[in-house]
């Protein structure tokens, strides 16, 4: 029997998807889980995206542009221009998700051994992404106590080598929610001006900004070659399963580059395409409406975690993802009992360990993620849960 | 400005694409260019199978797990049930169209610097993907004299390296439409035990046989830990733009490794696994309509091109595609000839180079592949003008 591949061994398992079986077995008990562990929205797919599927017209369902249909990415350049960010329709890869953006991203920017340095805690699947491209993931640590601001310039600067060639972020942020600020952006564009950097900037949560407004990287100033965007419809538009994203940057050999990663596939996928042109004609207000409910769940969850001893959530301004540090001895631990040993009223919840989150070992052992995907009513109850469970966990400190 | 990666610039552009800004052209000057130079049928996708996604009535574009949903999972066992293919639905993996399972396969088998054997000519993307996991290609030539059969057993002995993994086989295949007896399945079988080899085989063609049935390699007895099946909607159904592939193999470790994979991705498209799942359910009769349909239009390019003098076409057993030895100095520049500076009746056709086709350096420059994805009308006109454009050609040898 032929061995499978280091690089298959290597690949780093989901550390979200480790609990699903625990989860299917309380299930199974008839507790009740509130699955905050996932950003996967319960928001309703706008009729009008779902509809442009369903009342399509086509006989064959072909091969799309590999570069996603010219129609599309032309009117996404209005989508763009509504954030006062001015690209050109042929300077956008529409991308199967965000996902394979950031594949493309890395493949064409990074070779083997090089390294991206990326503020922590930060999205665990870049990890898997860094391992399909054989790239060095370098993390700089933003901690809990500052809400996870972006780490010093210093702090950038000490992880510098001649193998660096990008730094990652991830804006709003998931999973610590953290939004940017200008003057932070500022900093890094000046950190990538100077050694030389791609600056990859994940924009999948750009609507979801609560407290002020997302700057995208693709704004900034004298930073157009250095500039790779990485977009998504997932969570805009409640669109996860479509499977569309966008490569965006002004880069032209780094396009063409691109472009030969997208031809190899072929072309992103063709119903989907549709949805997506479809979302960017939602009338203005759409995001208004999802935005106040976020943000009346993001205060209930942060007052609730807040008001129990011993937690403590900084504020997020953006996505749709709390980091909060519990008093406990370990978090995947503590999920793993959440699930296995524990329930109130046969309930219990679902969170993300917060190690998954971090490239240096022992970091986040006390840090869990929260998305709140799920509604007022259902958040309360979780939170009522995580109260009781912390009261009687047995590795609690 | 960064600089690209090294990845980014040796990877290879579609030999097939860089004709289409003169096919362009042509069009711009009134010509009508017939597409024999791409595997996008012409036949239209069911119509049950585009209904039921039209007629789907979920609320949330959700992910779906990361192998594809476990009904359509489920179901497709029973498609390679009829194929006297037993697998369980947890041995396949739903993927992003055929070129994700390709890329999944190379990744969690083969590590940078690994080989893998193929026959060639083949499917040009191979190398794009062969970049992607920084593997080497190492080609088996097979001829055209042959009508490319199998190459001897020997010619792969010689090439197998200890960096040998795998072998690479298209059945029916891609470019050349040869069908592999069981008696090469068998030969392959062999080398792949006795050098402890996976077989990759791509039988994304599998139902276009038309001189006897396709023997896919999990039919191989003795090799369930060796063998990897790549498979794809595309061609199958007209639904290359669903973008709905599989991995299939019975090897447990290389499951498990390959989920890893899939898991960083997400998962593959919703919306068409909804279709892809319709079309298991297809009346069993549904490709013998299609079959006919394909077997008319091969049998007369067939011999419409063995008509021509200096022409000569083996008849290909599968697949939708015929190469053609032609009469010429190189075919790169009669192709792009054919698009630029002829037409006949402002008529031309579109054909891919066959140099695309190989890895080793000269081979392919007589030859032509065709894809006769055009009805018999369109199929016969594309020959008239192939004819006389072989008589005016100033490159005839």
């Amino acid at each position: 029997m032929p061995n499978i591949s280091q690089r298959g061994q290597i690949m780093p398992p989901s550390p979200i998807r480790k609990l699903v079986p625990f989860a299917e077995a309380a299930k199974k008990k008839g507790v009740t889980v509130y699955h905050l562990n996932i950003g996967q929205p319960d928001i309703e797919t706008p009729q009008p995206v779902l509809d442009a599927v369903r009342n399509s017209h086509f006989k064959v369902l072909e091969y799309s542009h590999s570069a996603g249909n010219e129609s599309y990415r032309r009117k996404l350049t209005t989508y763009y221009d509504r954030f006062g960010i001015q690209v050109d329709y042929n300077q956008i890869i529409v991308t199967t998700g965000g996902s394979e953006a950031i594949i493309f991203g890395f493949m064409a920017c990074l070779d083997p051994g090089d390294e991206v340095i990326i503020p922590e805690p930060f999205y665990a699947n870049y990890n898997g992404f860094a391992v399909e491209a054989e790239v060095k993931v370098v993390p700089v640590t933003s901690g809990i106590e500052s809400g996870f601001a972006l780490p010093p310039i210093a702090d950038f600067e000490k992880k510098i080598t001649p193998k660096t060639k990008a730094i990652l972020i991830c804006n709003p942020n998931n999973p610590t929610g953290y939004l940017y600020s200008p003057e932070e952006l500022n900093v890094l564009r000046d950190i990538c001006k100077k050694h030389n950097l791609f600056l990859f900037s994940d924009e999948a949560y750009r609507e979801f900004a609560y407290d002020g407004t997302t700057l995208s990287a693709l704004q900034l100033e004298g930073l157009e070659d250095n500039v790779v965007v990485f977009d998504t419809i997932s969570k805009r538009y409640s669109a996860c399963g479509g499977r569309i994203g966008a490569l965006v940057t002004r880069n032209k050999t780094l396009l063409d580059s691109v472009m030969k990663f997208a031809q190899a596939r072929l072309s992103p996928p063709s119903f989907a395409q549709i949805a997506a042109e479809a979302a960017v004609d939602l009338p203005e207000d759409y995001f208004d409406g999802i935005k106040a409910e976020y943000k009346s769940r993001r205060d209930l969850l942060v007052k609730r975690l807040n008001g129990i001893p011993g937690v403590f959530c900084p504020n997020p301004g953006g996505a749709f993802y709390a980091m909060a540090k519990l008093p406990i001895d370990d978090a995947d631990k503590f999920c793993q009992w959440l699930l296995e040993d524990f329930s109130v009223d046969q309930q219990t919840v679902m969170l993300s360990p917060g190690t998954g989150f971090y490239a240096t070992p022992g970091l986040g052992k006390q840090e869990v993620r929260l998305a709140y995907v799920l509604n007022l009513e259902a958040i309360d109850k979780a939170m009522t849960a995580l109260t009781k469970a912390l009261e009687v966990y047995p590795g609690r400190r």
